[in-house]
């Protein structure tokens, strides 16, 4: 087991390895003061793994009660968030309890924000079971819904008192959302670590097992070190949205449904690079390098829409400040930066 | 105009004054670095006030877009905040802007909640125009909606970046109103300040408006040295739910339509120092000395059920942690305490 603490307004350890899942009971009980804990789970992952959590709980002299709800991105409503507090509220669960979220990214945005707000706040575990949750969405704090108008437009900032990543769930994953959360992974190594990239260049889809816990483990010290330095979005933490003004666009224009997370942002990283090779941002070698790998994780793809079909979704995206939007460039592998510019100025990039 | 600083984990200025909605805009305009705001309302408050606070805005070179609900308490609901999420994303809000409370405790929460939450937060100024406002939700950064299972069960901490109280909004708050803040100014009077309820003492509902701002200040003064010392309310803050308990058990009964807040806060007031009396928690006369003083504001009432029926709502008390509730106890003018009791002993008191 490896261990990764963050600093952040309040601070945490970030537990990897394999099999963890068995004992989070005995790691939760030693770090958290609640003794009874609502696990928020999907109807995809509960079946998989609630039973082991709950009874790791119960040997560890705490108690726990179930909720699950249907799986998948549209269930990032809320109308399930609703749901989630009259489960809570149906169950009594005060202050002094805690949630414990158990799945992908969605769960741990759900499960996230209801402990941000229900009461003003309870004790959060993340125990993310995909990839993309376990590199991205678990550590850091950030929790969000979706609302008609446009994805993670409503949320909140909650760091959670422990995190436990049980690499083991990977290899149940569907090799489908093991291409997705790779996509993140990718944009880690492009964004501060050269040496993250050049490993993953020496492995592809199907022999990445072999290191996966190591890469992971480099994913979330990134993560931490980018939340310490910025853990309310200011500034560097922006950075981790390499790819993402793009692919929130990417996602948009397909309504969330007909391309994952990472495969848009895989594809924002290609676009925004080639883009800004055009325009002497970046050597004009570094398209070329990004493909490469992306070609390893199954990560090129082809999309519909046209640059220019994707500027109007900018307008909405929480990177934007007042008239003007920061966008991130990497000038090489490992080494990123903001260019602040006019809404106009980015849309005419588009055109 | 008179100004109270409160020193949370942020520190802002609460501005108190006769007439300040005519210059909010420059107060605004020097305080925070947004210059355009959501001026969320009430369609009972804003045909009032929206027009001077836009007009003072404007003036200042703000820019302002107005959003206002329908009025009442069964708006404090998801439903009306995911309407106010609609509002700011079709006006491309961004999180260099700021929200405007204008109104009521309802409004307050409303949209302070909405400023904690839509993008994971936008600067907050409150203008609270109703007295049960001024002296109390619009001060401290509590904010909350209702749930089908209860009142305030979901919300978040979101401090203000300015607090205006314009006192001369009082001299069109009707009666009615005025004597719903009265159970809140009395609260004050009751757990810190035995001069402050002496004044209140000295005067009655009729000839308090000369005194009203002196009583506001003295409100706000309180309410700040008590969220200074307890911001997320773990202990000192808790002396606040003097006489909320039961009152919020009241509320419940009448369905939260018969019964005001701050009504239902003074009787919550006289039955728990009764109990407290009979117990020896505090001197025999108190029951007698807080019932001359509410019965000076009309807060003297009347409610249908007995003390016993009050009991089973407290189980989703805010307050309750685990099997114990805590329960504020006066044991003179100006002097509080939590007591700390199962909540099966408390159940009992009401037996």
């Amino acid at each position: 087991m490896r261990t990764v603490r963050v600093n952040a307004s309040s601070s945490y350890d970030v537990q990897i390895g394999q099999g963890l899942l068995r004992t989070a009971g005995s790691m939760i009980s030693q770090t958290l003061k609640a003794k009874r804990f609502a696990v928020i789970s999907d109807d995809s992952v509960a079946p998989l793994y609630a039973e082991t959590v709950i009874e790791s709980l119960k040997s560890a002299g705490l108690s726990a009660e179930l909720f699950a709800f249907e799986h998948g991105e549209a269930s990032k409503c809320s109308a399930v968030l609703n749901d989630i507090y009259s489960f809570l509220a149906a169950n009594h669960f005060t202050r002094a309890d805690g949630i414990i979220a158990l799945g992908g990214g969605v769960t741990g945005d759900m499960a996230g924000f209801a402990a941000a707000t229900y009461l003003r706040g309870m004790e959060l575990v993340q125990i993310p079971t995909s990839l993309l949750s376990q590199v991205d969405s678990s550590v850091g704090g950030k929790t969000a819904i979706d609302i008609p108008e446009g994805k993670n437009l409503v949320g909140a900032f909650k760091q959670p008192s422990l995190v436990i990543i049980d690499t083991e769930t990977l290899k149940t994953l569907p090799r489908y959302f093991l291409i997705d959360g790779m996509g993140e992974v990718i944009k880690y190594g492009m964004i501060k670590s050269a040496s993250l990239f050049e490993k993953l260049c020496g492995y592809d889809i199907d022999s990445l097992p072999e290191v996966i816990d190591d890469v992971v483990f480099d994913c979330i010290s990134i993560k931490r070190d980018v939340v310490e330095a910025d853990e309310y979005d200011h500034g560097e933490r922006e950075l981790l949205n390499f790819g993402h003004t793009l692919g929130h666009s990417i996602e948009q224009y397909y309504n969330y449904t007909g391309i994952s997370h990472g495969r848009a942002v895989a594809k924002g990283m290609e676009l925004i690079t080639e883009l800004a090779a055009q325009r002497g941002l970046c050597g004009s070698d570094l398209p070329e390098k990004l493909s490469a790998c992306l070609e390893k994780y199954e990560l090129k793809i082809e999309i519909e829409p046209a640059l220019s079909q994707l500027g109007a979704a900018t307008l909405n995206d929480k990177k934007r400040s007042g008239s003007s939007i920061d966008i991130v460039i990497c000038g090489d592998v490992g080494v990123s930066h903001r260019e602040r510019m006019s809404v106009d100025e980015f849309l005419s990039w588009l055109e």
